[in-house]
């Protein structure tokens, strides 16, 4: 099985234009432009909203749910709270992106609660999921760390949270607890760029709008950002640097049609 | 009268570079970067402010005032409120954005309450301006849907609100309840980035503090972003895609001329 | 002592490269993308947070705080505090951004209090350092307006509030209160991008992470975003904007190296 996920993303992404599905995004204020930007490009259509009088409303109207823990307050978590109670009972998924979990026990709290409220999809890097699993990192900021098995852990995750799990960086392990997928697509340069961990869960959210299959769904929208990623830097010359970078990564999740994602996605041993 | 709008751009865009007018803004932050940069490159000075304790001082400074209902909460609604009397009591224009009332009630009815309150102009897409009348409209998220004659139905919601209505689309519609402007500037690609709409607003207010014309001051500002579009577009090669656009667009608006914004406009039928 | 700043640059480059310091940034939703992506650019990394029931766990995790008054309110600013207090606690610098607070008594009563509180640095343009210590400037926004023997006033209010001063402007100063920094880098198209204040500001606390020289710290910051500006304006092209413009910017932050910084520098009798 190991073309599992990468036979399933030419139809995702024929999938999220042809329905162009909307995303109801409660997030941070540092990311939130580059979101909209990359789930606009990638063709579904993003809304942020966050005052918990609207967000049921907001989502009922949606085809997924992103929930991102950066910049988070005790106002706008109720909202998630709400917001992913209306996305359980219509049965749509919820991408939890655990920004910075292992820096505050307030975030960590937080995201404990929004998983035993039921989300689908957990991405985070290595850090922010070895948190949740109370495997202890060192809090570097959002960054991640090294943890030793990343496939085994990410399995673990998936198990222990009954989601399936995402963790990006150089390599990408996705689980539903059963199967993990692997797969070595990226650029160090996405890490040099704010906000690329954020606009991945967003792409996560666009295909997992438009298939049930949530594995292939989340190995999609990290290799979209990934190749994306690998495609802006070869574009780069030598006088161009993050802003330029930055530049070509929207342009080139913009111009990825299903077919290249299929046929640059770099799988690992698909099945562990 | 078929020029009434075309005329007045020159002498707008020189009195906003001469004078340089402050635009206060308690806007989303989703797009708000955008919106004060768009505001600087149009020749005008952005200031953003949403504390319930300044927010009348600071307007109080200005020579125009925006209100969007992007990321709109209780807390910043107050704040509108407030800047908005101000607004009134010293006699600068304001402009309200009317995000995404289809989708929500709250915001509904907090752009009616506005609207009650006096607002000089409303700039939002036809599925928002229809929903100020009442028209049911599919609530897509925050995109427009088709509305059967446009033209009438800016005018009736200039009638009922008693502001100058700005619809902008494919085709852009400005009303103050009498006469209509049409004009077909402007490229699909703008819908592909986000804040289009948002920075439209930001122009809007940006010609309405230096012209006691708001009908112009509207159209003036929809035509700006709309020619800056066209030229972003043009300015594309193969390899470009969205950030590449919008890095274009900012770089158009910068360099727009008011005798370019004259000699560009598409005026169609501007006499309803 | 005329090279006192420039011969630090490359030490304070190099140890920011080497250390990667962790900044904790309270700031505005305005230019907080802009903030985060600049600070990574110059090889330290930005994390944001304001709740007031994470900042002193968040804050204790980093290496320097900035503190800017943009789009501010009583929720967050009660997070200042709490996160000033921790890093005076802890000993890490702080740098405070006076955003706009020449247009708001709110927000000049907070800056007060904050640097009662004690802050390490205060950056900000001459209307706001020169509303720091009651003088009376013109209001307009958050531009700065003339100010008569800016050196002498900078050094003034550096004794005043026991801070490190840099104003940022034309011409730049930094002051301790005994000596004052002069420089001549820059370029006016800084001013019509939003944000390079406040980037300013997140280079100057990525360089006060690494050296107790704040003086010198404070100055290699500003250095380098006017020097980046510089090359930034050189690579326009008649076609480039404001759009481009800012591309340019953030590739040139990545791109400068220590020497270059060192070698561009265009001190002006640093010895007042």
């Amino acid at each position: 099985m190991n073309n599992s996920a990468r036979n399933s993303f030419i139809a995702i992404k024929e999938q999220v234009v042809a329905t162009k599905p909307l995303i109801h995004h409660i997030t941070n204020y540092v990311t939130a432009n580059a979101c909209a930007n990359v789930t606009l490009s990638f063709g579904a259509a993003p809304i942020m909203a966050d005052a918990v009088e609207e967000v049921a409303t907001i989502t009922s109207h949606c085809q997924a749910l992103v929930l991102n823990l950066g910049t988070i307050n005790k106002a706008k978590y109720a909202s998630m709270l709400q917001a992913l109670r209306t996305a359980n009972e219509i049965g749509i998924p919820s991408v939890l992106d655990p920004v910075g979990i292992m820096a505050s026990t307030m975030r960590y709290e937080m995201a404990r609660e929004l998983i035993r409220e039921g989300v689908t999809i957990i991405r985070g890097n290595a850090s922010e999921i070895a948190t949740i699993l109370g495997v202890a990192t060192t809090a570097k900021g959002v960054d991640s760390s090294e943890v030793d098995d990343l496939a085994n852990l990410v399995r673990k995750v998936a198990v222990a949270t009954k989601s399936v799990v995402a963790c990006s960086g150089a390599i990408d392990y996705v689980s539903d607890g059963d199967d993990v997928l692997i797969a070595g697509n990226g650029h160090p340069m996405l890490t040099m760029v704010t906000g690329t961990g954020c606009m991945t869960t967003s792409l996560i959210a666009s295909c997992a709008a438009v298939t049930k299959d949530y594995k292939a769904a989340a190995m999609c929208g990290i290799t979209a950002m990934n190749i994306a990623g690998e495609r802006a830097y070869a574009r780069m010359k030598p006088d161009d640097g993050t802003g330029s970078f930055a530049r070509y990564l929207l342009d080139n999740i913009y111009l990825l049609t299903g077919e290249e994602l299929t046929a640059g996605y770099k799988g690992v041993g698909e099945d562990a």
